[in-house]
């Protein structure tokens, strides 16, 4: 498509923002589909907090202390934990504004570790990847996103592979991600 | 007891400083007993990071991020969770100074409902306590804790449920606190 001088880029900024804030939503997403499941009683699944090192706390009144100075540490394990149906849950959410392929340099090599412990200890683990620019949802099972890893050296996982192995997430109204009906499928078929 | 003026105020500090410390390794002798199961391959259970509110952050260089204002938030589930023989494990550890009761203020409205929703789940869950001034240590599993809330309108649980509802965790040299050979018995006989 061509647009006039300027308008081009206009549209590029408005997507830039658009598929920003989208990409910012798949946590509140989760969060919103994990109250809802919270709310019915269904699953206990909470997103952990942000790992932080703190090197500076204020104590400015006795009830209130404000820390000063503090840095983000790298995470050892995945965001989101809890139980379904009995059995321990555990994954990763992760968007990406790639269109073609989810880059593994999103996911670090302790997490990698602990998704392949998780699963050998037969707990239930998987990977949530969106995609913005396609504004598709996917699951992947700790054990597809394992043999991709080891079959291959390739340092993004092709959203081929996602449709492949994987399992779309269909958007709802509520809640907003409904991925246990999908881990329902997979215990269901053990 | 009776001490000359002034010395027992200095005992008392001593005290203080000492069994401050011994309280502070609770969470110290847990982490370690932690990554040693971790390091065994027996059960994957971490700490959750503490929940912090973010309100300020400088980026000095693109590649450090510097929290400058921030504060603690209430925790509205349990601090350790994870994994063992197929199961989700999921409790709260807290010390006391307290000789002759635990405190019940040591935990919030939020983290017992958690405690309730991840029993009533079929999770294993359970506090461990620590007794400072005893060195003692003792697991309560969720269902003898919630029988206590729901039977009494104490404020604090007195040691002597602990000893009576309670398993002794015995403090070795590695693992430090050896909960999951307590949990063992209870799975074994479930």
């Amino acid at each position: 498509m061509k647009y006039p001088n300027g308008v081009k880029q206009q549209k590029t900024s408005d997507l830039h923002i658009q598929y920003g804030n989208r990409g910012m939503n798949l946590e509140k997403d989760l969060n919103d589909s994990n109250n809802y499941y919270i709310d019915m009683e269904k699953a206990f699944i909470y997103k952990k907090p942000t790992p932080i090192q703190i090197t500076k706390v204020d104590y400015p009144s006795r009830s209130a202390a404000v820390i000063r100075e503090a840095y983000f540490k790298e995470p050892s394990t995945t965001d989101y934990n809890g139980i379904y149906r009995g059995n321990y849950i555990d994954f990763e959410a992760k968007e990406t504004n790639n269109k073609t392929s989810f880059p593994l340099n999103n996911i670090n090599a302790h997490q990698i570790k602990h998704i392949e412990n998780v699963y050998k200890a037969n707990g239930i683990c998987f990977l949530i990847v969106r995609f913005n620019f396609l504004n598709e949802t996917y699951l992947l099972m700790a054990k597809d996103f394992l043999d991709f890893i080891k079959g291959n050296s390739r340092k993004s996982i092709p959203i081929s592979y996602f449709k492949e192995y994987g399992h779309k997430i269909e958007e709802k109204y509520i809640p907003r991600l409904d991925y246990l009906k999908i881990i329902d499928k997979i215990l269901d078929n053990k």
